[in-house]
């Protein structure tokens, strides 16, 4: 049960973002810039950094959401499994194995990414922008995680849920949609 | 040296926020609504809150930035100190300690929040927003405390330097300035 009242029918992540909609607004527009924004890294790229940082901080509900958008957004689920049980032997590229190496590093505490492990990504490729973005996609999951975790809100058991969050992740982002959540609803 | 090219004369967060602009204007809104907006805490209350978690992050610059901010938001030093070496004897309401427990465990992990340490903080008083705030403050404080650190930016010592940048907090609050951090200058 939620340490404090939330709507039953809004599990997870999006009980709260209704339960306090001003501090919600800056969090969606935060998350849809660096996961369905401009940018070199595709948005299943993101996904996989999300999901392996929230698979990390032990977030189920945060770790099967993203899953699925990962999922959806690579056409297939082998990759994001792989990732979350060992990244560096997972079908992904070198420079990404690089990039989830800091997001790993970044999860534990930011002091932990040593000068190693940017060069690594910087050696595959990686630029600037890419490691800024997956340090703070790692910290914006981190902020999730212990947002969802701390307030106790409910993970359903039911992968159909799941399912129809990846849609909605995926076809329509992380902005708010009119009626809410409405269409999670069976 | 920071692991990306950021402009020398910004340490810390604020070089990271002039990086990447756009990310950086709703993680300002989130921080204004959540620290300065319309509260039954106060505005010191809720600086020691991201005080401590920073603290607990070993994250030097977000320490004694928002250090200064408590100490002037409180008018004495004392308080802050008091509550970073151990809340639960710290000069604070009852009430407080009992949410600075929830921040504590927040930072460990969210699912270290316990229906004790929440029931703890209700039966002193605190409000289910409170106690949301709470838990939303200190997931922030680690994404900032993990972006600052994972992108090793630059830790002045000079203890001006966090002067200017307190009474920047007090006075004109999370917002971009004119300017950017042009007056943090000496």
């Amino acid at each position: 049960m939620p340490h404090i009242p939330l709507e039953e029918h809004l599990p997870g992540i999006t009980g709260l973002l209704e339960y306090r909609q001003d501090s919600a607004a800056p969090i969606r527009v935060l998350t849809q810039i660096l996961l369905r924004g401009d940018s070199t890294l595709t948005q299943g790229e993101r996904e996989l950094i999300a999901t392996l940082v929230s698979h990390r901080n032990q977030c189920r509900f945060c770790t099967t959401a993203h899953t699925a958008a990962a999922d959806l957004l690579l056409n297939e689920a082998e990759t994001c499994e792989a990732v979350k049980q060992d990244f560096e032997t997972a079908p992904v590229s070198a420079k990404m194995k690089a990039l989830l190496a800091i997001a790993a590093l970044v999860q534990q505490n930011g002091k932990n990414v040593t000068t190693e492990a940017v060069d690594r990504a910087k050696k595959e490729g990686a630029t600037d922008m890419e490691i800024h973005d997956t340090v703070l996609i790692a910290s914006l999951f981190c902020l999730y995680n212990k947002y969802v975790d701390g307030l106790a809100s409910v993970t359903p058991t039911d992968p159909a849920f799941y399912t129809r969050l990846g849609e909605r992740i995926v076809n329509h982002g992380y902005t708010r949609l009119q009626g809410g959540y409405d269409h999670l609803k069976k």
